[in-house]
């Protein structure tokens, strides 16, 4: 029997402004550390342990997975990071308001963007300031898009844990994801088996870890969240 | 042309209370931190950057990374983390005062242990309770120390230095290790050519970025410390 935790980052600086983040690389909020940190706590004391840990490229999900491990004294666990696991893209969106967006451009053309499975954002272009080409982390990285819908998201996230993180199940470790409302949905959707027009109402909450148990055959035999 | 920097960590509480600590997993102290803070914030102002850190399994080690990547605005990179990199076990002595153990043994024995290359302080049994083998992080480990003299320290550190952080210099990495004074001694001895004699009285102070510039055929071509 192995078991999966999933935990979305604690609250970070642009949730707390309410704008569109996506893969705009800003911190935990004072409250997001907060969160992380009684995440571990929890955690510790309800005996869970990891043999490895699996999370973004970005620092507000990194952030949380160390307060985690910092808190169940398990930092010496391997971590795995991956642009795969990062927050949906948010094309031209990315650090505006969410209400000036929709005064702007209208409560239902954003309300289609943040909730359309197939839906992107208006792309960013490749000579944004804002956009990740010009990051260090991503110059190796063939493919980078310029906005994602939730379906794009979903279409790298899955394959990633299918590769990387179900073999490490198979052989029963134990497993955390640090990572986004939207790679976690996709996590989830494959987990669950959800359906394309269910998934993107589906809201995991921020710090709140959420467990899956497997048994031998990788059959889902639990899910649960650990109360905070 | 790659960069190899090696970094001891910042002082530990054990550091400072002046006990024999080993593989014993005390964290850093308040000055600690400060001084892992601010090899970050020099190593960023010179401009360095890394593609991928080494540490132990010593969260003395690892927290001094993290401190550092943090600064940097790095903490994306791949971290590995190796028990071939934790400081020289120190056997029964593990948890002792320094200057209690020279009065009760004498300081010439005391000095020869921990100076002595070849010298092993006296073994710590495997039912001892400060026994790492108890440890959850050592328990798939074939071999694990009883005692270590820096020879037995550094016949780990350097096989581990010449197969996984030597192919990522010779590819044009820039590599980061954290890890401590004993285990560096074995790197900075075999990099610099250090005679057996010789390399137990270098003192790699706690907190200062070490520098090594390697030309595309891993001859070295500078070294220095960073100023912090």
């Amino acid at each position: 029997m192995s078991k999966l935790v999933l935990i979305r980052h604690g609250e970070s600086v642009w949730n707390k402004e309410n704008k569109f983040t996506g893969w705009t690389d800003v911190d935990l909020s004072e409250n997001g550390y907060a969160e992380a940190r009684k995440a571990g706590a929890m955690l510790k004391q309800k005996n869970y342990s990891f043999d490895v840990a699996y999370t973004s490229y970005l620092k507000r999900a990194i952030r949380t997975l160390w307060l985690i491990l910092d808190e169940m004294d398990m930092m010496w666990i391997d971590v795995f990071k991956t642009w795969k696991l990062n927050e949906r893209h948010y094309g031209a969106l990315q650090g505006l308001n969410k209400k000036e967006t929709a005064e702007k451009e209208g409560e239902e053309k954003v309300h289609n963007w943040r909730r359309g499975f197939e839906i992107r954002p208006p792309a960013m272009t490749n000579e944004d300031d804002r956009w990740c080409g010009f990051e260090q982390k991503y110059r190796n990285i063939d493919y980078l898009p310029l906005s994602e819908s939730l379906k794009d998201t979903i279409n790298r996230c899955v394959p990633f844990y299918k590769k990387e993180i179900m073999p490490k199940l198979k052989k029963n470790k134990d497993v955390i994801v640090a990572a986004h409302g939207n790679s976690l949905r996709g996590l989830v959707k494959h987990i669950e088996n959800i359906s394309d027009g269910d998934i993107a109402s589906l809201n995991i909450p921020t710090g709140v870890p959420y467990v899956y148990e497997f048994d031998e055959n990788m059959q889902l035999k639990n899910n649960f969240y650990i109360e905070t």
